[in-house]
């Protein structure tokens, strides 16, 4: 069922705050019956300074980005892509909350798309280490050149996704968020979100 | 110049004939000032059956485009995002016929960008020797995983132009066609061409 009708997709951003931050890059994988059909990945012309510390992260300029499309303009491609297929993200809240901000924006409408979140089967599976992607990847074997790349990321998200539910089947993890009390509940969720604090 | 606003492009197809095959994967690399700024990959559903031996040249099944796009669907985003920029492929001429005749088809217009044909660029430098992507790349010390995916022979040929152009400039192959006499006179040629029959 997982592999369907399925995208895998990452956003770079500008910083972690999606009602202030904005995306400089996407990227999304297109899944149908297990097979991939295509890939899309554009830098994004934020229409604002990209900060110091995330060009270092990410190696995106302002320069980069200066005659990209913007957000406005990618959007409507993007999710004719996507269409109703189930949404697969790495930490999916952080990437589909600036989905659906940019969604309501520009579109008016918000993302009702099923979702699994890799992160919280590796958190389930190695619940006393850091889930962050490169890791999760080394644990399984997984190349991922230039972590921090949207589509190097996505590439790694799309074997991960396979490896963690060769091990035991993640149709358990269809909506499902966790979040750490620690840090208090997310401002925004999905409405079929099924929400787990730790 | 070569590098300003560029798009690397291929196509996979159901023969060699533009008014009867049809389009069965796309790829493109777009390069803004010498930097990959995107990349779209598609398999296409020609709405035909596809052929065994293409099948065997390109391993594209039936099953894998019968959920997809058609070329109609994602020509107009195919068009946003090469707008009015180079056009690069090896053996121009024959992605350039599909493009037009898929544009003159549902667009109602022509194909009028510039282009490069980097195997016009290898023809001139190794005469004696075939011009295919797989055995120019090996000259030139190029990885080219899987030939006959769109993807990886854009990427090919994105890194042969660099490589071509640093030996000698490419400019001088604006918009230049070779033709072999001995195989006639092509069909199909865009407006702007200089045609040089070998």
């Amino acid at each position: 069922m997982i592999y369907e009708n399925t995208t895998i997709f990452d956003f770079e951003t500008t910083g972690l705050d999606p009602s202030y931050d904005k995306i400089i890059e996407l990227a999304l994988i297109r899944i149908r019956n297990g097979k991939v059909v295509g890939t899309l990945n554009y830098l994004i012309n934020p229409e604002t300074v990209i900060p110091h510390n995330i060009t270092d992260i990410t190696g995106i300029t302002n320069d980069d980005v200066c005659n990209c499309p913007t957000i406005k303009q990618l959007l409507p491609w993007m999710m004719a892509i996507i269409g109703d297929s189930l949404l697969v993200a790495h930490n999916a809240l952080f990437d589909l909350t600036f989905l659906d901000v940019a969604n309501q924006k520009y579109r008016g409408k918000s993302v009702n798309n099923s979702f699994i979140d890799t992160r919280a089967i590796c958190i389930d599976r190695f619940p006393y280490e850091s889930h962050r992607l490169e890791l999760m990847c080394n644990k399984y074997q997984i190349r991922l050149d230039g972590a921090h790349r949207a589509l190097n990321d996505v590439s790694a998200t799309w074997e991960l996704l396979q490896k963690l539910d060769q091990e035991k089947t993640v149709e358990d993890y269809l909506n499902k968020i966790y979040y750490f009390k620690k840090h208090g509940v997310p401002n925004w969720m999905p409405e079929h979100a099924r929400i787990v604090g730790l």
